[in-house]
């Protein structure tokens, strides 16, 4: 129903541009975090003889065999608390500005139907290219769920108390990366624009505007391509 | 003729769903499982030399030299019967669920062109993700056909007996996972999509509706694929 | 001109099919040819420092240091005549099973724009899973040109003579292993496609034959677009 | 605004084409230099820590633990200058035909949406093919703006000096590859093609032609959609 909102951060951000209404934000993260704490669960179903075997029965956070880090995420050794913010932030603004410019109507948007994989290959690209420093959580709830489910299935209260209870950083960046990265899209792509309503550009004349003059043959094309799947 | 159906948990699913007809269901599946013994034969003709050479001769089940999983799947040494079961019926479910939110009119489907590279790399990403613990047959055929094929060829009859009459389990779990997979659809989001015959939403109005009123409602329908993410 | 027509393998098959003039065959595997020796140079220009720094300037076929094999394909050690003969046969019968299906107006076509990078993805797949045993050349013109090009800089014409003069199995066995694919397509699939002419089954009504239904301007523009490849 | 120039290499061959002005060119490539500049910064502050950690805070160009070349490109010790030199020019020359071929009206045109992900895949092949030489840059403000950067903040002036003062190789080279790609674009290609106001051959009739028969709305439809990258 939602539209496939799996991000507390990306839900957060279309708060505040005003597609979706703040009252399903709470909703919506609740979700978010019951569904990753499921999954996290169905995970350790599966490969549970894995880590059983690999682990030697003792599941801890730290040390060569630990088997915490498959379930959320932890800071590199090196890693400073502000500079593991700071990687937050950016993941997660660089998701958001991704994911708005693949939707812009008014420049080359990307087809809808493509836009599932395309959103897959980005948070993939950044999950690749991010994770050395903290472990790319970039959600929310995708951290907080599987925390709690380690928590509960036998990993204990170091999941939250390690590292100096660095449990909040990938709770508290990534929001507000996402916001900044919606800011960061406004102010130097959305605003720079031409109006989609009075198009004094024709070099820069938008899709959606072009589609909205449909003389006759214009539906014809429009049937068969949409009528091809 | 029958569109690639390659799996029979897969034919299964869609005769539960009412999409192919039960009598088919058969023929289906003895193709499939001829055509994966056809294709064992191939590839153990093309690469005879290989195998030869790197088990020197001897073609065993177990050991560092073993080539019987070149063809069909083993689990894994930590394995326990009940936790292979369980991966056949998740990774299998999880496919079934993949495949049918693809061709969801109701929703914003899946190019059909786009349809077969999608579930290449689903089924390329189930087989990446959980081959660990017993190989990630998720298709009886797959998994029977090449079972078949060695016992043929000179790998004994241990292919069957091997961990403890392991073979029964990627012929019996995928079938299950696939229609549980099925009814989780169903019940979690194809009973909750508004009814196409009568369409009371128009922020959610599906495709194939708008395609059938085609005249100047088009344009109605490009705006509706603009805003689908 | 051609259409991007690469493989004197996949040309020789489609002068089988009919759809490319005999006439244009030879000309057609002369500029292959020729556009393969050009690029080889092209290669051996641009990494020349490096080819010298890594073979210590002694240019061989044999030996852990050998070059040879960075432009035309040699089988490896363990593969016989045989064996190696039918390896390039079946890489290029699949090969040229895979090109027909994409373009199959009766069953659903990959788009005419995304068949190049389709095939692309073929040709990958097919060199990535089957150059173990003498390096997926699937091409006469890849492997000749090549070849040729290290005869004339530097590497004797041991690239000829080598492994029993092996350098002629590329060169037969895919044009071979196109033709039977070609075959393998026609009776296996094509055959049993309904007739477009006569659509006297409903459920299977062909894509092509939805298409001819609309109007008289658009089958124009769908026939121009299947027939781009 | 520009289309997503990010390469004043690629900026320069459409100025030559006549499809950019000349007078934007400066500007775009001076955009292009700060951003590249920009970005290296934000790389230097999310990976402070790490990168800190590697070098243990000794920011130099050369030997086992260098961290200059995170940045801008440097060439491998076996490379003469010349032959690096010529590994850019045929690079960017490479990009450049590629670029042109996507968006050839008269040929089979990529899909305008999908040129973004393409051009990524180009990028993405030639700089894993091709960085084993001297890193690929390929691109004068993506090599200028990071060594700039590391300038600035802290590995010295060597990020200038080294390999004799090897820097204006990513400088220089990228747009002569550019425009010889071009030229050679146009006198293989382009000037090949059929005359799309004098269509004279029926099998080979262009995309661009049979759109412009059907009615007048079309040819701005796909005028857009072409004059998209």
């Amino acid at each position: 129903m939602s539209g496939a909102h799996l991000n507390p951060a990306v839900s957060l951000s279309f708060c505040v541009l005003g597609q979706v209404q703040w009252g399903r934000l709470v909703p919506y993260c609740l979700s978010q975090l019951l569904g990753a704490y499921v999954a996290s669960a169905l995970v350790y179903l599966v490969y549970y003889d894995a880590i059983m075997d690999f682990s030697g029965g003792d599941l801890t956070v730290y040390g060569p065999n630990e088997t915490a880090s498959i379930f959320a995420t932890y800071p590199s050794e090196y890693m400073t608390l502000g500079r593991s913010f700071l990687d937050q932030v950016v993941g997660t603004g660089m998701l958001m500005l991704c994911i708005l410019c693949l939707g812009e109507k008014r420049n080359t948007p990307a087809p809808a139907e493509l836009i599932p994989p395309i959103v897959a290959v980005i948070v993939l690209g950044i999950s690749m290219s991010m994770s050395g420093n903290c472990g790319a959580a970039i959600n929310p709830a995708r951290d907080l769920g599987p925390r709690l489910f380690t928590l509960t299935a036998g990993w204990g209260t170091e999941v939250f108390t390690c590292y100096d209870y660095w449990f909040w950083v990938p709770l508290v960046a990534p929001p507000i990366g996402g916001v900044m990265g919606t800011f960061m899209y406004l102010i130097f792509i959305e605003w720079h624009l031409p109006d989609p309503d009075q198009p004094d550009n024709d070099s820069a004349l938008s899709i959606s505007e072009t589609i909205k003059q449909p003389g006759p043959t214009w539906e014809k094309d429009v049937e068969l391509k949409s009528s091809h799947f």
